[in-house]
């Protein structure tokens, strides 16, 4: 059994992370925090795990036990973790979840999220942790970076075309976001009077996950236009990419395309016109679809942001890492109605 | 023109006010106070308004230019109207939308507000504006306590049958609002994630609206067993009042029981077994239905708690104060889908 | 290995016992039917299920492979099992899920589904498979009938007080169902622009749960007033109760009736004052909770209706009658948020 | 007075109509047809509307009373009213919501359309009725083609932008619907256990609204890549229009392009990067705001599908043809929350 730490266990990050490990059959959770809730049970805060882990109690981070952990898990605000990183053992692993291991370049970071790098060398012994781009760097990894939500969804739509070569000019991205993405914490953009009803944009082409796309996707001369939205349902991003191809393809050859990239993966599902939230909440799959019309082509990606967006990733890097099969704890369908 | 002010205009109740009041023909609102707000334009922070109000802008309440209004209308948390209403000069009409002025029993107001009544004589002067129920008074009258949505729902829901005489035993009412209830600011309570997929229950038994029900039913005898419910919908109050009567009826005694009370009434209308939040939201409408089955008997009535719940109720206690004809300004039809 | 077959596998009801059964470890799904998709693959319909089941296609209901079925879950409309189950092989195992064998009396059923029983000797084959209630009758059993989403959630919550003989009068039932209730089938009920921000009443009095309430509560002088309304969220049963107790009773008295029952029932959870329908979807849970003032009492109880209210529940009944552990493949902590 | 006929009025389209003109002071609603229910009264149809037409009824759309009526909204499927109008007295003046006479080019209107126009001559006849843009010509018309929702969004984003010549490369339209667009027939589209937690695209590339736009843009070189998606809200057209400028331009520079072509439109609204479905519902208005980024560009416009998107567009048609303000009927506020 592999003992894990969540640092930052009550966020929704964190809580999808227990949801996770309580069936994963190789782990023990044996210490969860929250600076918020020192003291009080997990199943107190959020009851729905009533009567699952009934004896665990939020520590305080200061608190970690750090050399009686396998792993621990990061779950905390952006600017935390990577003041917390330096003081760690080095035997123990460590995923964060956070961005603040996700840019390598400190200027780039400090533009996107406003804070300087703790410090640029602890930066450099993070791998970035999307399985379907570097699995063998995860394999390899003792400190992985967990991608972003946005950021997994563009990335693995986008992949493949920056790769082949495909894309003339910039790729517009339009991606929307559940609710719950914005953390269990209430704020105006998620009061239900406001939220409910409606859908609209916000921090027009400066989202902090773009520089992690454009860094994933390594091309310099890649053009991305990055646009995120609020959208009414409470699971889920749901990204739209439009682009021009340098030469006209079939609907078959984008299919190829992506099933060449993508075809033995165990999380993505090639889905063609019929992308859909309903069809990928609640599990670890990103669903990816096209329609392509001469030289237009619309690529689309789905997934959980609690999943596949951040904590069901989290695991996934989990088991590369510890060797356990990649689906371990993962492999449950996507649940609808 | 009538010179309104609005203290407390950015709540939702306000707003609303406000919302009324533009198409009004004899109302000017002249000021409007937010102590959030103090400066700010009102279509700044309520975009749905820009290019009706563009000149007006939220000042601070103690501001108030008492001498150069007719009326004013209070929209502001519990507690503060009572502190504000003894500084007015007297010849300003007053309609208060907070639960400050309708309690006449001072330890019951301390009981279910938790705060103690500033000054029971201040009490006395003010009505009760349901004006289904005592139009006349309210015609009378300089000050109007304007009653609480879940409030109004089921006093008009159960009048009738009380005065009658038909109820026997407790009559338990299970009451479900819109999230819009809890106002504008967000909370636990109306955080989207948590909001929107589900139903849960507060204050068992205490919700502070029910000692104005068992005041205006005015029978000491009668028992009302009141449970409010957090609903996923943004506007409504929908309430289901359960109880055995007397002796049997038929659908047909039961309506003509709520016609004998109702059948002029300009904002109540009869649905039988029909009552839906659809057919109410964006009206003054209080509608009116019910189920029997020999003994049994089951009224629903339902209500949008900002129009008939609040604002729209209390500018049809100002036009009934000011003699306007009762629906000027509220005259429009519910909005559906 | 079981290898079952599901009849009526394209409903909401056929397809949750599907996903259930995809995660139990001892259980062949072999054969699943629609009579509207005969040839059409389980994934294609479901998309959701890619990659799961992608050589299962849906077959005719009278295709099926009796001989080579170990139990046969009947997920049909009303009406057609009592047609079908005459013909089944003894040694079939079969688990109804609709109201055909739910009701006794003949006359009763008549009523309350507007067809007459096909053979009133084949209804006392089967035991009415609500564990909490008949666990011992569900072990010896072949065949099950499963209890309806509404039934389950209101003799759970009953039950205790009824066969204590706590209850005076009558019990109101105020009782809501999320959309997938209905089915997948578009109706006026479920079209979103009507369903999505309001509630309405639907069978004043006269829903077909009710009578097996009655009867699995087993006291002629019980009378139970029960109203179902449509709620605007997709998945959950949300029960209020309000009932006069003969004596007044206190929390923990309340709570202690029920963990006396309950206490070592491994799906149902006691919240208090704190039922909510988030914390019981996708799981198998009922959660039941309570609040007293007095000789007045309000029970909750929650469940979501596809698991406990149908499919959940109906694999609980499998695991009963073939020795499996009650809780296999059923095991989910509720998901959240 | 202006007496009106509605062929469908019990639409959504119909309804809408209904419920602005009850409220408009120059027009009486002599006569509305519905297939479906005809000689049924259209409060029974339409709860929310008791009260305030109890006496109209649904007739047979061939009963109409062409020579007592000065104008007819025909708000009939697709393919109806090219049948209907040939058999019109000349005087009586015509406005149709449908996409039948929106398309001058026969062959593009079949390809869209799937169906022959009837009479490319009467085809001729039409206006088309986006006033923002051809105000002049609805002036003088008596048959006005009423814009679909989808269209009047995109047409109104991008007619300053072209018309300047701004726009260098494809356009890409990301535009997305509240459910009532796809009008009151429930389908699996709008099944609310599928719709409501979710987001889809339909009819890639391939959207009827297509064509309309590229004729009212009227510029042969310019090329927009249009795909629309099912949103789970009920009123509202959200438009994202992504583009590359022929040089940059600051956000002055854009705002100051918009003012020029609407700042004295009575029903567009610039509200910079603050698009928001809330702030338009139940309005007729149009808000449109944009974020720029050196050379690209995205520009927002937001409706509601039945108002500006529909009915409401109607009536300002109506207005301007019978030299009406323009605003008469429709002056009211949107409504949030």
């Amino acid at each position: 059994m592999v003992k894990v730490g969540i640092a930052g266990g009550s966020g929704y990050g964190g809580t999808e992370l227990i949801h996770i490990l309580l069936r994963h059959p190789h782990v023990d959770i044996a210490w969860v925090s929250s600076q918020q809730h020192v003291g009080k049970a997990v199943a107190e805060l959020y009851p729905h795990l009533r009567g699952f882990l009934d004896h665990l109690k939020f520590s305080a981070v200061q608190d970690v036990p750090a050399s009686s952990l396998d792993l621990l898990f990061l779950a905390l605000p952006h600017g935390h973790a990577m003041k917390m990183v330096p003081g760690l053992p080095d035997r123990l692993a460590v995923i964060d979840l956070s961005g603040d291991f996700r840019i390598s370049d400190p200027a780039v970071f400090e533009e996107y999220y406003g804070i300087p790098l703790e410090d640029p060398e602890v930066q450099k012994r993070f791998v970035y942790g999307l399985p379907e781009i570097n699995r063998e760097d995860v394999r390899r990894a003792r400190y992985v970076s967990n991608p972003g939500c946005f950021a997994t969804a563009t990335i693995l739509a986008l992949y493949p075309l920056v790769k082949g070569g495909w894309v003339e000019g910039p790729v517009f991205v339009d991606t929307k976001t559940g609710s719950s993405g914005a953390g269990n914490s209430p704020t105006a953009g998620t009061h239900h009077p406001r939220r409910t009803n409606s859908l609209f944009p916000y921090k027009p082409f400066r989202h902090q996950h773009l520089p992690e796309i454009v860094q994933a996707l390594g091309h310099p001369a890649n053009r991305v236009v990055f646009q995120t939205y609020s959208a009414p349902f409470v699971r889920g991003i749901f990204a739209s990419h439009y682009m021009t191809l340098r030469r006209p393809a079939s609907p078959e050859e984008v299919r190829g395309l992506f099933m060449d990239h993508y075809g033995s993966e165990p999380f993505i599902r090639w889905v063609a016109d019929k992308p859909d939230v309903n069809y990928v909440r609640h599990s670890n799959f990103t669903d990816i679809g096209a329609a392509v019309d001469g030289t237009y082509l619309i690529v689309w990606s789905v997934l959980d942001n609690l999943q596949k967006g951040a904590a069901g990733q989290a695991v996934q890097n989990m088991n590369i890492m510890c060797g356990f099969p990649e689906g371990t704890g993962l492999n449950l369908a996507p649940v609808h109605p």
